[in-house]
């Protein structure tokens, strides 16, 4: 696959002068359009060192306005950032809308390396490049232009240009013992590569192979790649697209919340006595966990007024103030607004040790956003999956994830929204907006039906709570919390 | 100072429950209408171990609607907030407009406990002091209402308290040792914090000495205290403000800038080989100065069309694109927006070893912001000395800073907006802004001169670039970068 930008293709400077001018301000206008378009551009470079990934940055960084580009390389991860899951750096850094991305050793460089010196095995290594078929299919399906580049040269081409650098007395320092040593193992590197652009070469994120021996014939190849796909990008934006047909499908009319028995409740004195050993049971799992660096996420959902509020400050409490978060999940700003729907829950994941707690979460996207129609049908059809794969992320790296949905039933939530209407320091829990959801009770009981079916797994289960009775919901929370916590640390 | 809060004030459940519901109904109005105001409310919690600090924060959290509430704990720094001035993580943590930041174990704790401990002198500690009654200073001049809360107990009261606590299996794990041994060390600890106290209790950031013997009454004291300073900022806010006069000025009509020699240039073949050498010398340092942790500012301000752009690009191709980072500065998102101007650029401070690069930057506010009337005078007047401090905290952890003001007359600037009209891939960056700034020369011209003249220090002192000839410019920028490194690498 290497073969064709090994043949050493050359563009003279007078070739190159006449193309350049032409496409440089054509790449301006686009990047005009960009702006106003809605949808941000992942430009990944990765290759042979010294075929000029660094230099095709630099290019754009000049050619292009470089207030609407964000240029990012990676080194080893930071202790913080090894702290998340392996993706969080790369979440944190991606561009929003109408911005260019540039990412120079991205997630393609470690994985690749890895498997060239026999870090990870072969399946090890599908797994991981898997995993960045996901996360780029995930922002390709949100609208992300993506766009990667091997910047290839032969061996011979390669130990040529390092000779060069190392050479060049103003150059030297780029070259050190790593890249000989990357070199000598070129044939494997080649080898990891080519399996990773395979497995990865997909419509929706293609690899451009680019001869870098020649820096003009290699810079405009960059360029105007990156312009065709541009133009590509707007007009299908632009081209009104029919609204994608779901499949036909039988939206489930009852799941396991249909089971639950809604009766269940606790006495005053069994809650009191219960609520201090449960509290005193999840400290010291809290803080055991903390000792261990495992860190953990909550979240909790639920009909309005089911307790979620009540629930979030008996576990708060139970725990150091130091170690625990709580996150409460309002409207997005505009910087959020600007990037996937998950780009904000990734922003606050926690740090070892540590525990989040999510009150409503991006269980929205398939709760709110879908019965009100803020996200379109093919958008929260595919969130199930998505949301999944970032729940498997979480516990790839370790951490305890409990997801609570509180539930009661409408004559309840009926009581409860009357005594908080007539309670004047309730008064201002309860919202136009409440009633008017609970109009739509079956539209949103359709929809938490079918999240709790579709992403309920043995690893994240959703922990149901009887919530008719706030006594009984606390304890079962707070207990259900802890024994997610009491399972991760028997596993190690 | 701490007698009146060791009398064990007491208050009955009936006088609290009365008090109570009033309070927490008046409180959650005041909330409202503080989502509406534009400041935010910053409430730290300090004192006695087992005196309440964390029980007032949960009764904040259960009374209030706990969507509008940021609460913050914090403990040892990570390796992250190590490498960045002490104040970073506070800075990043500051609750936006509308919001209520709950801070426990903030910034007093720690330099308290290390006076404590003997690891730091008195003057070290009053050093400190003052440096967080600049922060509070500068919050509480942006509009934060700052309130500070000591929660007390005397010796033989906490003793009691902590015993209480060890005595209850379901509590014992909250006392550790080093509570007791804090315990042992109470007067000096009362005695450093007395101190503490006094030295900051300042009418815009106000202590309140709370006993802590009896829940309720604390409790109480601790809300209607929040209530009462709620509403005078409130009011306070409402009542039209006469905009504050500034000292009669006379305003500087020159300064060095005035006086440089805007005639140098460098033929190209010179140009030529001094880029080589310069960047190579600044690739050199900037290796070194990453190897051994120090990190490096360096920002760029100038007219437009002055060559910031290019000046920047060539800075930023020297340097490993995986310890560098261009950060251009737009107008700020609604994040940045709900925060004090600064809090923008502490977000994107620089890891150990890694250089960040400002295309413009915070002294926006004295030119654009004062020019064009977007900051007003009183806030634009108190910008120098905020942005001196800004700058002493970043030289004071060890940063390098490069503070760059690239110059060029209104007949060079004219001609590049000529050929910026003229060249047809240069077009973009000319704006019917550069043609409305160019028109207020004068203005900020003097806006420049002052700016210059307050700014400078030995320590950070402006780089003045005479920029009518590109080549001599950019090598100049280089090099006196690279000199920057070269002067903080010879300092340790």
């Amino acid at each position: 696959m290497f073969e064709t930008a090994e043949l050493g293709a050359k563009i003279s400077r007078e070739a190159f002068d006449a193309a350049a001018e032409k496409l440089r301000l054509a790449l301006l206008a686009l990047q005009d359009r960009l702006r106003e378009a809605n949808f941000p551009v992942i430009v990944l470079f990765a290759g042979v060192d010294g075929a000029g990934k660094t230099e095709s940055v630099n290019l754009i960084n000049e050619w292009l306005d470089p207030h609407w580009i964000v240029t990012r390389a990676y080194e080893d991860p930071s202790q913080e950032e090894s702290e998340r899951p392996s993706f969080w750096r790369y979440w944190r850094d991606l561009p929003k809308s109408g911005q260019i991305g540039l990412f120079l050793s991205g997630w393609y460089s470690r994985p690749i390396l890895w498997r060239v010196y026999g870090e990870i095995a072969d399946a090890d290594f599908n797994y991981r490049l898997d995993h960045i078929k996901t996360f780029e299919r995930l922002l390709a399906d949100d609208g992300a232009l993506i766009l990667k580049f091997w910047m290839h040269l032969d061996k011979k081409g390669q130990k040529k240009r390092l000779k060069a650098l190392e050479a060049d007395p103003l150059q030297s320092w780029k070259v050190g013992k790593q890249d000989w040593r990357n070199w000598r193992h070129y044939k494997s590197f080649i080898d990891a590569a080519g399996h990773a652009i395979r497995r990865t070469d997909v419509s929706h994120a293609r690899w451009t192979i680019v001869d870098g021996s020649d820096e003009r014939h290699r810079s405009l190849t960059v360029l105007q790649t990156l312009h065709d796909a541009l133009v590509r990008q707007l007009a299908e934006r632009q081209a009104k697209k029919p609204a994608a047909k779901l499949k036909a499908r039988t939206a489930p009319k009852a799941s396991v919340l249909s089971a639950l028995d809604m009766t269940q409740a606790l006495d005053k004195p069994t809650y009191e006595r219960d609520l201090q050993e449960a509290r005193a049971d999840l400290a010291v799992l809290a803080r055991e966990a903390h000792a261990r660096g495992i860190s953990s996420v909550a979240l909790f959902e639920g009909w309005d007024a089911a307790g979620k509020g009540g629930a979030i400050r008996r576990v708060a409490a139970a725990l150091d103030a130091r170690h625990r978060q709580v996150v409460p999940v309002a409207a997005p700003t505009d910087e959020e607004k600007a990037h996937h729907y998950l780009w904000r829950f990734w922003r606050h994941l926690p740090r070892a040790g540590h525990m989040l707690i999510y009150d409503r979460s991006w269980y929205g996207r398939l709760l709110v956003e879908r019965v009100e129609g803020f996200a379109r049908p093919e958008e929260w059809e595919r969130a199930y999956a998505e949301i999944n794969d970032f729940e498997d992320q979480l516990l790839h790296h370790g951490m305890v994830l409990a997801k609570f949905w509180l539930h009661i039933t409408p004559e309840e939530q009926y009581k409860r929204f009357q005594e908080r209407d007539s309670v004047a320091y309730k008064k201002w829990k309860l919202t136009d907006e409440d009633w008017r959801n609970r109009a739509k009770w079956d539209a949103y009981e359709a929809a938490v039906h079918e999240m709790v079916e579709r992403t309920s797994s043995a690893a994240a289960p959703w922990i149901l709570i009887e919530g008719n009775d706030k006594n009984f919901a606390r304890i079962k929370v707070i207990r259900s919390l802890a024994d997610r916590i009491r399972q991760r640390l028997a596993r190690s």
